[in-house]
């Protein structure tokens, strides 16, 4: 089950040059060492690849026991360990963890089915591309296409119609309705939910009656989708996620909102309907944006804010209250409660110290002081 | 695939009258005026209905090329296109999605199976309605009944005495715990769990020991619940959710929960155990209510807003700091940390500023000016 | 399908003494009693067993027909009911519950299969234990473990090399990733998914590059785990959940979380990446963790509460701000966003008011009256 690279493997195929290992330890050429796996810098072993992200991190480099270590070429003088020199020593890391985690799904499909397994129902009328794997128990409806090197896993449902581009991954148990558009590289993690209805009622006074969703769901390329998360189909038009976008878990997305490129949204956060977000926006955890907002590009949302307005300026914004003991918060809380009274009696008795202060000659405010 | 239905039998089905097009462009009767689907103002082509049902859009109609579009009567001067004349045109587009999807339902049942699929784990112990439809690897167990013309999506699981009504609809992979009983006509969207256990533990002084939920939960009709939502089964008794009651996506309801008619809960939202909503609550998202509270009839309250006393009376509640610059968002975060003390500093100012003011003979506060 | 116990019975079970009912009614023995069920003070009818957790619902003691009541010895007096006297009424209340929960779901396997469905597909390189029981279109991958009487239901996902301890219970539609490990007496409802891969993503300027998550997911024993809850699988090393942890539903744990043993997390709160939580604490619904935090043992957070430092000393903790009616709300809510200003104004008043108080003689503040 083992996987393993030399370092000079990896090198080629991270292109980023090797450091030899400095002092009478590294008698043997770097390049030879052998990397069977990633580490932090304080649990690695000797085969291990670790890396130096942070610079605040460094001083764990005197006491790391990994094989190498991706490092920035600014810092690889405060280790004799071997090093991966690399000027974005995280990106360097996200690639190597790909090295290997695609060494381990080799190994994963290798030992798993490939193809379509005996229990899967697939409709006569969907179109598989090469390479396609459907795992046991999916459901594929009529005239879905799924494009080359695809994988659905186990239990899966794929609606009617809907479109999968290549190499994209589905994991257990997710959901796709009807019509529901993906493109290239997008994984899609267990128990998601895409294209279900938007949430739309007219109430007619008595009841609430259920407006039909008409849309769909359309999802660029290289999107990951995460456990849980649910994006609702349009009602009219569609709802459309860009290219590039990152969705945590249980991430809300409601009908008719628009995502834009790159954007990243953190777990539990939920956008309300036809909220269009921008490009390279990035949404921290818990975060609630209410209905029909536009949001710019560029924007930072910290964790648990409520955004209730548009947002016109990139920038980093946030709201909420900080945790307190609670007999603490609660006075504070019950006066938050009256805040705008409180700024009211600021006021007044500001007026009343400016008048107060003021030479003793007529203005008008003494009409006050009169009383 | 394509659905269409003239003019004149969209007016019979939603009971609204026609008003014809204005003008030379218009030679042709509206009647017989071809529709194939819905579209916004905006996006409406010749062969697509729109509506107008907020004035404040009602500048669109001018450049609006929709075949017919339903508006209010008082309104439909404002336009030469043919009309559906509605005094509530939200209510009519509302009706007339739901005849689009219907016909969309229809197509999609005539191209997939009926009946129980072959794949399907149906306990002879279950009743099936007539026109029920078990799509592929669904389990229904032993005592389960099923009504008329219910649809249950592939990888669905019903358990053992579960009671599912008439015209029910469950889509893929959601999940219906034993004895859970479910009106008529309630559509469960994929990934819904209804039944599973109430969080219920008594501590022991060393560990949570587990409180068996013996209850069940029990929904009304006319119920929609969105995905990935969850109500849990009662400990003893039932948790409740009343008829024409909505619940949007990743809602969760705890145990004992009583939920009214016809109140709508959106997404994200969470009701800790034993709370009880009233009827015609609207419950905005991401909001928390704790437990065994008691909100009266006809609430509302604003997104992610935190419920922690009952409401006795109707309105329009909320919490929640506005969301702001980060540097600035801390720099009040700080102070309201501190604003109790605030209060206090402004009650001491007032009081001196009080005495400061006061004519110089004796009177209650004097005592503190001999200080 | 009816369960029952004399009363001599429970009493010998739970370890708790009867004591008989008194005064004329009662002249049958209180151990022949039969006890079909458990209900509330209010709801309990002849043949149930209810209880007395809280004193402050004892005077509900004299309306209640319960067949017998769990009662604390000090409190039996207010009763003529027949008692099982326990000095934690609730705790045995919930031992009690398992005992109806137990019989029921021994009941519930007789009518259901046991050992493999025939649907269910399960490799022949997993091991199962003695007793274990599949259910109908599970998924059991390559070198997976189930330990002894453990119960996987319908439609559930056991990825290559999970490990699932004895006497575990995965609820219909669960998700268990490659190579996460539980312990024994685990219980996972339906639609969690544990082991999904972290989020984690190398920003490179213009795209995020992913982080493949090369960690797994450690969940100790008697930890159970809500509907839709997720917990993500590590980075490079694990996410930990410890002994007697119990998840509510709908809650999202995040990679390399570390949560100390005994610890309760109410619903749809969520916790960010390598956040450490100490051992029995409380974390109320809906509270957000910010990442890379650590909370030491015996902290209880109140619902809702955003959270975005470590905390080091036991105690109760808030935050966020209470409910008002709306127009109050937006009053306060504006202040606020304006509340350092507002403190600012205060300090100057006071420093202006000390001024204007202090006897005319020079002092520090004096250059400022000069102005």
């Amino acid at each position: 089950m083992k996987v393993s690279f030399t370092l000079a493997a990896l090198s080629a195929q991270l292109n980023v040059p090797v450091r030899a290992g400095i002092g009478p330890a590294y008698n043997r050429p770097a390049d030879a060492l052998i990397i069977d796996g990633l580490a932090t810098l304080e649990n690695a072993s000797a085969t291990k690849l670790s890396f130096l992200s942070n610079p605040r991190y460094s001083q764990l480099l005197s006491t790391c026991q990994a094989g190498a270590v991706i490092i920035h070429p600014d810092l690889a003088d405060k280790t004799q360990l071997p090093c991966l020199l690399s000027s974005s020593p995280y990106v360097t890391y996200a690639k190597a963890s790909q090295l290997f985690a695609a060494a381990i799904a080799q190994h994963a499909r290798s030992e798993g089915q490939t193809g379509v397994h005996a229990s899967a129902v697939v409709s006569p009328d969907a179109v598989l591309g090469k390479d396609v794997c459907v795992g046991p128990h999916v459901v594929i409806e009529a005239g879905v296409s799924i494009g080359d090197g695809s994988c659905i896993g186990a239990g899966c449902f794929v609606g009617a119609r809907a479109i999968i581009g290549n190499h994209c991954v589905m994991y257990a148990n997710a959901t796709v309705y009807h019509e529901v558009v993906l493109g290239d590289r997008v994984i899609v993690h267990a128990g998601a939910v895409l294209g279900a209805d938007g949430f739309g009622f007219a109430f007619d006074g008595q009841r609430s009656v259920k407006i039909a969703q008409l849309g769909s769901v359309h999802i660029g390329s290289d999107v990951e989708i995460g456990a849980g998360s649910s994006i609702d189909r349009g009602a009219l038009d569609d709802t459309v996620i860009g290219d590039g976008v990152k969705i945590d878990n249980q991430v809300q997305i409601g009908h008719n909102c628009i995502v834009g490129d790159h954007t990243v949204i953190c777990g539990c956060s939920a956008l309300a309907g036809s909220t269009r977000i921008g490009r390279y926006c990035v949404i921290g955890g818990g975060v609630g944006i209410t209905g029909h907002l536009s949001i710019t590009d560029r924007v930072t949302i910290s964790a648990m804010s409520m955004v209730t307005q548009s947002i016109t300026k990139p920038g980093l914004y946030s709201s909420g209250t900080l945790l307190q003991e609670s007999a603490q918060w609660k006075r504070n809380a019950v006066t938050l409660g009256k805040l705008s009274e409180l700024s009211r009696t600021v006021r007044n008795i500001q007026r009343q110290q400016d008048q107060d202060t003021l030479p003793p000659s007529g203005n008008d405010y003494d009409e006050h002081r009169r009383d």
